[in-house]
């Protein structure tokens, strides 16, 4: 037994997505739910980053996981690992989630008695960040191996972020990453904009990023 | 003066996107033109990689670039570096490129005098893999940062390639990449599909990647 299901989601049959996205959290803030909306690249580190968060967080928050791809369930079969409550998420080919795609999901996972719920997006820089998925924030995870130079290609990506996590920091020395001018794209675009450059693997950064978390699913449960 | 100009493509209008494609490869064939659409996640080094291809390959092929962007202009920059003929193309959003914005993209170039033309395309595993761009062969690269288990969270696109280019094998003894793993999952989806190690940085593969590409160029526009 694998631990989680996997769960075929349909393209959602609403015109306005925005009003479906704040009916979700109105929802969410009446449950005391707090969703977070974590996007990336493929393989800029989103499923390590939340073994590593989940790791930090769960002896204080119930912790629920959707995990979205267009096929496999590589991703909920290693959260699953971690005891979290998660379920697998297919998109049927759907580049991104929508509000009503979200709701199938934390309806399928079971929002009861979940503090934090975790919708790791597809990988994607485009799509995903022209839908507002009901999230109540959006958090990011640019890796250096991706070079320093995204904000300026995929300019709405980084705009619509709360917080923007740059990940595999270890392996700085190996590549041309400028974190100075990294900070300085992402901020033109979005001032307010929260930076924290972590490495998964090594756990560095992780505090930091997870004492926001923490304080942004206090805030919002009270 | 920057050596190119931007142009800002236009979303097709055409329903029959199959039979587009068909006709500019026809076109293509007529002009002695090979077209290649190069496809990966954002920063799995496309860029450095055409480089790599422009410097070993500009004395016996005229090239040209069309560069696909949602937004800004660094690669038409750093590809102008290299003196081969370059446009860079705004999708004004759209998360990738069909046969009709790629005819947009070629007439803009000018294929006159051209033996082998590339797109970079959008950066975007997902949506790319799913418009015939009118292209003679698909190539994507997936970098080692990026992780082997990649073919099983985006099966069509490496379904859809002639050839994969496993870049930044140089920082292998960094990164937990298991280049057999990867192998097998790509050659289950694709059998056909030719796979080649690289490094754009150190040139490592870089001869037999232009060994392919210059023999499939000839057969074309023999």
């Amino acid at each position: 037994m694998e631990g989680f299901r996997v769960l075929e989601i349909k393209k959602s049959v609403f015109e306005n997505n925005d009003r479906e996205a704040d009916k979700l959290r109105e929802q969410l803030k009446k449950e005391k739910t707090f969703l977070l909306n974590l996007m990336s690249s493929p393989g800029s580190g989103k499923t390590s980053t939340l073994k590593a968060t989940i790791a930090a967080l769960k002896d204080e928050l119930r912790i629920g996981v959707m995990e979205a791809d267009i096929d496999s369930d590589v991703d909920a079969k290693t959260i699953a690992e971690t005891g979290a409550r998660v379920i697998q998420l297919h998109t049927g080919g759907m580049c991104h989630l929508d509000a009503g795609m979200t709701k199938q999901g934390l309806d399928g996972l079971g929002t009861e008695n979940i503090d934090l719920a975790i919708l790791e997006n597809v990988g994607n820089l485009v799509c995903p960040a022209e839908f507002d998925t009901g999230a109540v924030k959006n958090a990011m995870i640019l890796s250096v191996p991706e070079g320093h130079d995204k904000p300026l290609k995929y300019p709405l990506m980084f705009s619509i972020c709360d917080v923007l996590l740059i990940n595999k920091i270890d392996v700085m020395p190996y590549f041309d990453f400028d974190l100075e001018k990294c900070r300085e794209y992402t901020t033109r675009l979005n001032p307010k904009i929260k930076i924290i450059p972590i490495s998964a693997r090594t756990g560095e950064g992780i505090d930091e990023w997870t004492a926001w978390l923490r304080a942004q699913v206090r805030e919002w449960n009270a």
